[in-house]
């Protein structure tokens, strides 16, 4: 089963590891190169990135490694906020803003043309996978990405967001189970998150295209585990958050690294969409308080959390970590995709 | 691993699939005995039941099966509850009563020395396996029980949870992953579920115990990748819920069997402690209501559910159910057991 998937030749690579597409700097061109050197596929976490240093990354992926490696980016949504929200919001987060000495984020720019401009770099850069989250982008673009040869992955965290994706075309579909730390993909309506163990068959039985499952995976046994459930390969994102190569702020790391199981919550108050991380006094001070819908608290908590990563204040940065933390390991992207590979050939044999 | 499992011998069973104890009157002497017939523990869920009633099931579930089986009790607890909070949460509840044309639940009572009542009907009856949910039960009992050679399986949402039971002397833990159907079994602090493929392996990494999974587990691939993910076996409770020898209400089956994966929420308004059921008028009702401390909280809308019932009205019955209810079937036990057998001899060859 492990060497015999079709992912692996849809995305020409030898072990059906791929390292999620983690936005905010975690996703170095280093690590990239080097899960997609040990045979996985290494992804560019791009949505948040500009064009210019989009390129410039995967100028630098290329430069470290021939294999084959994928690009993230969000599909948007354009929410509308009036002043008054606006300020209300900004009135809740100014007690976080006084404690670390900054300013209000007063201007909410919103760039409307930048994913356009992001496909537009990972066509002309020829990178071989693109992956999204968040949505479905429209035809005309898969369109053109298709016409370039781009495999094309997209993310569901229900059976009716795996359907649509294979419906618009994707060739695979990420299952994202509510283990997962960081952003929830879901774009279709509003519900709990459905575990994995629940999620990967649901979605394998509604689909033909390959599913690729995550959500709490950090080792050959959640990768092993996720193919008995009828996936094609698993995708994981915390386990490589911790790795050397990552550009995850140390706070971070360290916060992962000591955490237990029961200690990470889903919060829409650090970007205004669920997302799983590490629960903290940022989160506890906003329980119940207004929040803007994403991209316009993300961008209002902005200042915050990079002051607060300055000032060594993890209480207020968006520590995002799935549920499997006590599996978290300090090492480089080699070892930990040698040890996840050679646990699942003891599994399997 | 299949058929060398240390749990096999532990419970004295042929396939590491338990039955899972459901209270309220779904696990018939029927269910339980046709899992035990066909090489799996089922399991008589005597939460609620009178010693009497216990007693007359255990005598009809050994003269229907020769094979080990269990029962599963309640470890009680006793909260206070004042007169104008429970008259406060009858206000709430009459809305419901006034609709079906029923009177209040104006008596709450409990019976405190039901559990070990029902400890001594199962010493007395000499049942195989006894299991726990919502806690441990103190050493006294767990050395009398442990004298008659009853094999004890405890029940953990946590590694913490998890560690506590080998600590007090469980001789296996069920780690309930937080697509599970019906009642938590936490009782150590309060925190979002854990899901599956994140607690398994977790709990497994942290205690000797043969480990138990629990949750969105319906099928051949759920126990094999509960196997992988390092448990010693799989307990599954919507899947047999469906069964035709289940003593679930009409109502609950169909909901069941009709139920995406993401219509399942989780909620107190029925029983005071967190369950997971099909989202329902009752649940949605009841949002930002009081409500009353477990048990009490189920006293008081018993009258509520069973009228419901009645009257064919599942809007305001508990429907639990786990997360993976597209995978359900209406068949026999013994179909259920078999299919599941051989699909996990499939994955393993």
């Amino acid at each position: 089963m492990w060497n015999h998937s079709r992912l692996l030749e849809l995305l020409k690579i030898d072990h059906p590891i791929i390292q999620a597409g983690m936005a905010g700097g975690v996703t170095t061109p280093e690590l990239v190169a080097a899960v997609s050197n040990a045979g996985g596929l290494g992804t560019l976490g791009a949505g948040y990135m500009t064009p210019g240093a989009m390129r410039e990354s995967i100028q630098e992926i290329n430069s470290l490694t021939r294999n084959s490696f994928g690009v993230n980016v969000f599909v948007p949504e354009f929410p509308n906020a009036t002043e008054e929200e606006i300020s209300r919001v900004n009135q809740v987060l100014d007690s976080f803003r006084d404690e670390l000495g900054i300013e209000d984020e007063t201007k909410l720019q919103v760039d409307e043309s930048l994913f356009d401009n992001q496909i537009k770099v990972i066509i002309e850069a020829g990178v071989p996978v693109c992956s999204f989250t968040f949505g479905i982008p429209n035809q005309e673009t898969i369109k053109k990405l298709k016409e370039e040869g781009i495999v094309l992955i997209g993310t569901a965290t229900s059976v009716e967001e795996a359907i649509l994706n294979e419906q618009y075309g994707m060739d695979a579909v990420v299952a994202q189970g509510s283990e997962a730390g960081g952003h929830r993909g879901t774009f279709q309506g509003s519900y709990e998150g459905v575990g994995s163990m629940s999620l990967i068959p649901q979605i394998v039985d509604n689909v033909s295209i390959p599913v690729i499952a995550a959500g709490g995976i950090m080792d050959g046994r959640g990768v092993c585990a996720s193919m008995v459930l009828g996936a094609d390969g698993a995708q994981l994102g915390t386990a490589f958050v911790t790795c050397n190569e990552s550009g995850a702020k140390t706070q971070h790391k360290e916060a992962i690294l000591h955490t237990k199981e029961t200690e990470t919550v889903m919060t829409s108050s650090f970007s205004g969409k669920q997302a799983r991380g590490i629960r903290n006094a940022f989160i506890e001070k906003m329980e119940g308080h207004e929040r803007l819908e994403y991209p316009l608290q993300n961008s209002l908590t902005k200042g915050i959390r990079t002051e607060a990563a300055k000032q060594n204040k993890p209480e207020y940065m968006s520590l995002w970590s799935g549920q499997s933390p006590r599996l978290s390991r300090s090492e480089s992207a080699a070892e930990l995709m040698q040890s996840i590979v050679s646990q699942a050939k003891r599994i399997n044999s």
